[in-house]
């Protein structure tokens, strides 16, 4: 291969991208320069942040440029290098874009070791979205031995780590999914004490029904409706990490804010966001704790590993957002 | 006298509070039994939390029962005592309700020295609108000098002294209240650096103008869309203390919640609701910085005091709502 195939942003999504939104680049092969190496990107970590980064506007990174390759985690082998501490053959992850290969001076790179896990493995539950589930639940959620854990997008590739940490931690967990078969997953599986299909069932309802002495931890993915109806049944003093609001990723216009934020005040709540890269001084003791609950068997990750190369970003993507995706989504290259 | 008038809950108010929501009783003044005391009210503290006090329904504390005297703060004095700690004399603050006359065993009465500051004071700037304030900005705002500090309902019991202990600290302090007398007291008396008007300027605009580098601690009173607006303009890792939602405490249908939550996520802000009263054992503290800035001549109070008695408490009570009041509301009974 000669090629590097790239998918740039062409124009800003409005609501769910489209394949107009982007377009397909023809390039060679990049040359490391002094201080760099060039990775053959293998798998493409499809995430929901990336819905933010293709709109203008302030965020917590810079959106992505018009003209510029799509930002996406990635994983891959080093096939050349004038990097003093990558060498070809080194298998890393990081931010290298969507597209077939990639250049980089190591920033924001990490070598994995796949003789222990799989590529996408080091992009799902010992990746970011595993490291994203410790912080959040147990820097900001903070739970303690019998509180109860209500957990959002709970088959997801974050949602369903929080779950396992949380049972891991001696909490009553329930999870809400879209579902009989995601529902089935997340209780019969991943051992979650009961699950909520928010696609058949009332939620409000559930959450009274399962949590049945109200809920000290929300670990919120998704805003909208279910975040109110969850703000409702919050404990005095309960705790809610604000990792997502996937319900809005794709509003065109600004959606309704939770009619229930009375709450906040009326149980003095702590409601946080935060964003992994916070925590990026700490991901060796998150990768390290997932890895040894992984390996005993405590907790365990899905993937959901699409075909299609770079071309397919765009219809994978909205995958996430139609919940058509089982575990954590990833593109193969 | 032999006669207490009594103001009682005869039903639950739908919006702002009528007279009919009450009724007038009139019945003897109690005695005192063993391990308790009788206090002649002289003033009655009129705040924001009352009217959620009216409200059936899940909150921190229970609602007031129909026919039960109005929960209120308020002071007096001992006038017959068979209580170990309160003799007659004594001059006392706490939850009195509206009525001249109550008995009491103790509970949550504070005995105040009235040589130093005058009732009004203890039941506003050195008593809970006070504490409220202190233990609201310092604990859960945790201003840093440099920091910018937004303080809505500047003018009120509360903000106005959230924005003067922040400029103890070395704030930059912006206000937001209601018509350009408040503002220039809250910039000309207070000395908050700049007070934005809701009721004539554009908030939006307001705190992009006032705050340059954005704003680090959002002290909340208010809800609706002015807390919309401040969400807007956090900085990253800023924090929003939830003190009040005045701006619901009326409403009859649950009001539209902030369209601008993602930026929770998006900035890492931590918001944190609290009550004055889960910070009880702390309130000497409080009340020493409160009584030693005061004295310095640091920060000042203002009471607004009504006479009228407790036939006046529902129409003094909406002057809260209206924003009629200037400084911290009481009724002289």
């Amino acid at each position: 291969m000669t090629t590097n195939t790239m998918l740039k942003l062409a124009a800003r999504p409005k609501g769910l991208v489209t394949r107009d939104n982007f377009e397909i680049s023809q390039g060679p092969v990049p040359e490391p320069n002094d201080g760099e190496f060039v990775v053959k990107v293998e798998m493409i970590s499809i995430d929901p942040a990336m819905r933010g980064w293709m709109n203008e506007g302030k965020s917590y990174v810079p959106p992505v440029g018009i003209g510029e390759v799509m930002r996406a985690l990635a994983g891959g082998t080093v096939i050349a290098s004038k990097h003093p501490r990558f060498k070809e053959g080194d298998m890393v992850t990081g931010l290298l874009g969507v597209q077939e290969y990639a250049v980089s001076d190591g920033q924001s790179i990490t070598a994995i070791d796949t003789s222990s896990a799989s590529l996408a493995d080091w992009l799902g539950g010992l990746g970011m979205p595993g490291i994203t589930a410790y912080f959040g639940l147990l820097e900001i959620g903070q739970p303690k031995e019998g509180e109860t854990v209500l957990v959002s997008a709970a088959s997801g590739a974050v949602g369903s780590i929080v779950g396992q940490i949380a049972k891991i931690k001696g909490c009553r967990v329930v999870g809400i999914a879209g579902g009989a078969e995601k529902c089935a997953y997340v209780t019969d599986e991943l051992g979650f004490d009961a699950c909520i299909d928010y696609k058949n069932d009332d939620v409000f309802a559930g959450i009274k029904e399962h949590c049945p002495n109200g809920v000290d931890v929300y670990f919120e993915n998704v805003g909208g409706t279910i975040f109110d109806a969850a703000l409702s049944h919050m404990n005095t003093f309960g705790r809610i990490p604000v990792c997502g609001m996937i319900s809005a990723y794709n509003a065109t216009s600004a959606p309704d804010g939770p009619k229930n934020l009375r709450f906040v005040l009326v149980n003095r709540l702590t409601m946080r966001g935060f964003i992994v890269f916070d925590f990026f001084d700490r991901y060796p003791e998150a990768i390290k704790a997932l890895s040894e609950w992984n390996e005993k068997g405590l907790i365990k990750f899905r993937q959901d590993v699409r075909e299609g190369g770079v071309h397919a970003y765009p219809d994978v993507l909205n995958e996430l957002f139609s919940g058509g995706n089982n575990g954590k989504l990833v593109l193969k290259v």
